[in-house]
């Protein structure tokens, strides 16, 4: 009988979708039930109501009724009007580029290897050159069918040819729709209205509560220590950046420091760590953060896993029990032992390892977790929800932090976590890093070894302009200074990423007031496909040397440009070619702006006490920055405590208004530093 | 409350399940509810329990009762034991070998591209060499978790181990079950006993029909012609074989012959094949067979796409419509329309294209199709039900076929057809081929084209030695003489294919009666895990010679081998290096047979007409060779109307003695080779 009620459901035309306007410009609908919990709900995303305001101008390019969804053959499925030659960007963090069209998409979290179906944050959204954004926030491993199959009864098909006699004939013809389906009883579609592309992507990060802001220590330099290094030797290695002059602010612990590992415990190692206060204590009297790396999957030898025991799943990862988080009481213990062991002596945040995959190492998609969630939906919302319950714990303290993850999805934006991953492509971690800006995530483009002091040299300047820049030695053992004939630019990059904290940190605020992703890709400015230059923040355009290149294309959008460091003008809507000297990133500054910046300092906490602003000013036009500034570390900005200035400057005068906020700045001195001739 | 109940079994210590015996030594359990068809229904596949027998030894290395099952997380999913370091094999045609641990395969129907879960015949049965084999007879994407994935509470589990300290410590734990599961409403498992794995093979083609006797014809040397070859053209084509002395006995049709492809009609083209039965009819004169490409999708133009309106699924392929062939009336309507206008006419059987992907190129997985089935399911058995409806076709006119499909699955070694591709690497290819030995289906190895003539005259030989010997020239318009200085090379491999003809059919018979297959892996004697060279037949190991080396290893069993071309003799148990000349494939006879050949002739219909019997003898001892014949053409053979001879040879006199049947075979005349000095 079931049987024959799907068939007469499915074989009707698709039925027509009942539309609520979600909250401004988000339009939402439900095919079938509802198939708990979301993406968005594990994440715990809810509408920054407050920062979210109609359109401009409100047309989407299609019909709301022209979106179809429905049940058919035990799934749920949406279809998307299309247009013909429309252009569509999106699907989560991408190693490949983001344009989107002529194959089909199987969305899954899973270890980045090699095509695009597998992601560490498979986020099924989408954004049109139409100027509109497409969500089926579906827990489920979607398939995506975008401008792919005709359906039989489709208006929009072209007409049919004979591929025997006919020169037009097409391997894949024309389909005007999206389709997506996913075997679950239901799926919400969510569409954001622009009216431009960036304006939907914003709207989307708003409707996920808006971007995150980070303390402002996690902007500074970020270092992880060899597996099995002692409290000793970990103190030695952060004296030995000071002493050759590296800033340095993160330091990450990996596996040693739990009492075992894969699985572990969350447990100090009483071998390695005899005093895991006194240790922390040290670290943050040096100006230091720590950040915990965690499998988070039970040792029998934690000391909570007798009482966690009602919370595992069937399946095993690593030989660890497999938590539940989201049954009753899990989280609760799991967060009140990391409160009670880890932040009240000090730590500031975590790195959460494996959530990802591979399929080998993860739990089956028959495993069933105690809430009654099975194994295929659970692995794509496994990484949120730890991210949601430790960030969860922090805001509970009203205390920040950014941490590190490795699987993501969608209404992430205002979780505290970077995603990083093993592959090590240098361009492919380009890619991923420009594909964040439209799926609400942040990106950590690690660097971990090189093959010689060129790659080294291009992958920290790379690294230095990404949401996290870290150098990831937790195998490698490979320092700052590895390579020494470029100890000197190395140590330039890592400090520049310094000197830009206070653009960055704007950026950022941004990103949780007006959903502005801090880097984004030219799909979101003019339409480009580039998978190897981006915006960071609205003002900077980065194009990072790849390993094993001396020179590159940039392509400039429509307007003037300058180089950074030499203030050379260039005349937009053309491509350039570039070689930089080894010291440099190529990075453009766009016309009418000015970069705000600080003197770099071995650590933030230095450099933020009564620092210097210095404004790089480029040509001789009037100029402005944003500039945002707040305690940096509660998240008492989101009830207004923190200030909106804007620095407007013509001529050789700065004038300072405060646009927003309460709060008075750390910016006392300011300066104007004119780069190149203009 | 279905989330709850659903919960309540899951976390449930997995349930036993019930067994019963479905056939000798083939043990079956339902899991949860039916989930019809399954692969083996839609195969068509009926337990040929005539030529079943119970295992010589009864002893699975596990209790029945150990193996378990259960619904949980929407999949059903099954349990079956596995010994610490058992090795398995299977899971299909596959192009990178067929062992089977260290990794998850979720499979499913596609063209092969890379990897090893996507491929045209995912065969979800495995074989263990502890003489057992498993089939999880689901009609989905079945994911199979190999050795992997640990539940909480499962005795098997290793010691858990801390990565910090000890180096016992393993990234992938021993794992002591095979898991499976699929998102279904339940799954039939069956196992088959041994004793050997072989035998445990061929009782599973036993169960699904003992494998298919192919007409004799069709063991012949095939040709396809240029998509838009003219019947005339097509003349001429096989006048050119013979003048320059080269077999053929297949004619294969591309898409021209059709009023309208890609979507297709059909329908004869008026202007291609003014006269389709005269130009049938000259080729059966010339000793040719013809067989037809189809795309089995639907143009509006097809004489009966309006009747088949009602049978068609909500979604194209390539603009057609798509027949559901299980669809009340469907399959009566195509059969009819291609007995009248194709078998009435003398065509002899069929090439079933673009069944099996990619993604792009079928209907989604939320298509629906008017028997109920939804789109997912139905590629999984698409390739199958149109196998099985063709075959039945033929069956009721007792007219036996051989032809090609693109995609299978379980169930399918009664059907008459072998499987091909568009991936095109040699070395693969040849994987494939000894992969199908694991998986009860057939292999047409074609060739195509070649970079040079070494190129050629490699892939030539191989193919010569694979199921179907298929020259795929549609697209290429290559000819054997194509590569003139390699013309007699290419010769030699084509009439060497035709003097095998009393072994091959005789191989092929082997898998009717006993479920033998033709052509299989080292696996099956003695658990080697070469992809590079095979059993043609019980009696000749082939190792080819992969396109661009000369030279090259191949194991040779315990016991005494000969080189098939010049008698010399090798110890078994052995690895020998071979660096043959360019016209020949090595070829290894096993000690204790003779190979019956016959004198090649330019169409098999002359070179059986009274044959001399040309025994290969290798080496001095007692010697055995068995001999299949029939009618060759209908399936009176099933009602006893064939013989079984017995060749003995003990020193140079030959016995023959008819084991079984009724039929007088073709082979009057009998003359003993000897091969070699010995």
């Amino acid at each position: 009988m079931i049987g024959l009620v799907t068939l007469a459901v499915s074989m009707m035309s698709t039925p027509e979708l009942s539309w609520t306007e979600a909250a401004p410009g988000v339009w939402r609908a439900q095919i079938g039930k509802k198939d708990s919990p979301t993406l968005l709900e594990a994440a715990g995303a809810e509408p920054a109501l407050d920062r979210m305001s109609s359109p401009a101008k409100r047309a989407l390019p299609f019909d709301l009724d022209a979106v179809r969804g429905g049940l058919a053959a035990g799934r749920a499925f949406a279809s998307v009007p299309l247009g013909k030659t429309e252009k569509i960007f999106g699907f989560g963090l991408q190693f490949q580029g983001s344009v989107r069209r002529g194959r089909v998409f199987h969305l899954k979290v899973d270890h980045y290897d090699d095509g695009q179906d597998e992601t560490h944050a498979p986020v099924p959204l989408y954004v049109s050159e139409e100027g509109y954004a497409v969500l089926f926030n579906s827990p489920r491993h979607l398939a995506v069918y975008p401008g792919l199959g005709n359906r039989l009864d489709e208006p929009s098909n072209p007409p049919i040819r004979d591929r025997n006699t006919d020169p037009k004939w097409q391997a894949q013809p024309f389909s005007g729709m999206v389709e997506a389906s996913a075997t679950a009883p239901g799926m919400e579609i969510l569409i954001f209205e622009g009216p431009t592309p960036m304006e939907a992507i914003e709207r989307y990060n708003l409707y996920s509560g808006g971007g995150t802001l980070p303390p402002k220590w996690s902007l500074g330099f970020w270092h992880r220590t060899p597996t099995n290094a002692t409290a000793e030797a970990i103190e030695a290695e952060t004296t030995e950046f000071e002493e050759r002059g590296y800033p340095l602010d993160v330091i990450g612990l990996e596996p040693g420091w739990q009492s075992k590992a894969y699985p572990g415990t969350f447990d100090w190692s009483d071998r390695l760590y005899p005093d895991p206060s006194g240790f922390v204590k040290k670290m943050t009297e040096k100006g230091l953060h720590v950040n915990l790396w965690e499998n988070p999957y039970f040792s029998p030898q934690s000391s909570i896993y007798e009482e966690m025991k009602p919370h595992f799943a069937t399946h095993m990862v690593w030989m660890g029990a497999v938590p539940d988080l989201l049954h009753k009481g899990a989280s609760e213990k799991v967060m009140a032992h990391h409160a009670r062991t880890h932040l009240d002596i000090g730590v500031s945040g975590y790195k959460i390892d494996e959530v990802d995959g591979y399929d080998q190492w993860l739990w089956p998609d028959h495993a069933m977790f105690p809430s009654g969630i099975g194994g295929e939906q659970m692995r794509q919302i496994y990484g949120s929800v730890w991210q949601r319950e430790l960030d969860g714990m922090f805001r509970s303290r009203n205390q920040r932090t950014l941490g590190l993850v490795r699987a993501s999805n969608a209404g992430a934006a205002k979780l505290p976590f970077a995603i990083y991953s093993d592959h090590y492509d240098h361009g492919e971690f380009i890619a991923a890093q420009i594909s964040t800006g439209l799926a609400g995530v942040l990106w950590c483009a690690e660097i971990r070894s090189a093959s010689n002091s060129e790659e080294w040299v291009r992958r920290m300047q790379s690294a230095c302009l990404s949401h996290i820049a870290q150098l990831n030695a937790w195998s490698s053992g490979t320092k700052p200074w590895s390579f020494p004939e470029v100890e000197d630019e190395v140590r330039t990059a890592m400090m520049q990423r310094i000197s830009l904290f206070p653009y960055l940190y704007t950026s950022f605020a941004k990103y949780w007031r007006d959903g502005t992703p801090p880097i984004y890709p030219m799909a979101l400015v003019d339409g480009g496909t580039e998978t190897d230059q981006y915006m960071l923040g609205q003002d900077l355009l980065v194009a990072p040397i790849i390993t094993g290149t001396k020179k590159r294309n940039v392509r400039l959008p429509k307007g003037l440009w300058y180089d950074y460091y030499s203030g050379d003008r260039f005349e937009g809507g053309s491509t350039i070619e570039v070689e930089p000297p080894l010291d440099q990133i190529p990075i453009y500054v766009r016309s009418g702006s000015v970069i705000p910046t600080i003197e770099p300092a071995l650590h933030l906490k230095d450099a933020l006490d009564d620092p210097l602003l210095i404004l790089r000013r480029y040509g001789t036009g009037p100029a402005q920055a944003d500039l945002y500034d707040d305690d940096g570390e509660t998240f008492d900005y989101e009830k207004g405590e923190g200030a909106w200035i804007d620095l407007s400057v013509v001529g050789e005068t700065v004038t300072q208004t405060v646009e927003a906020g309460a709060w008075e700045s750390i910016y006392k001195r300011i300066k104007l530093l004119k780069v190149g001739a203009g």
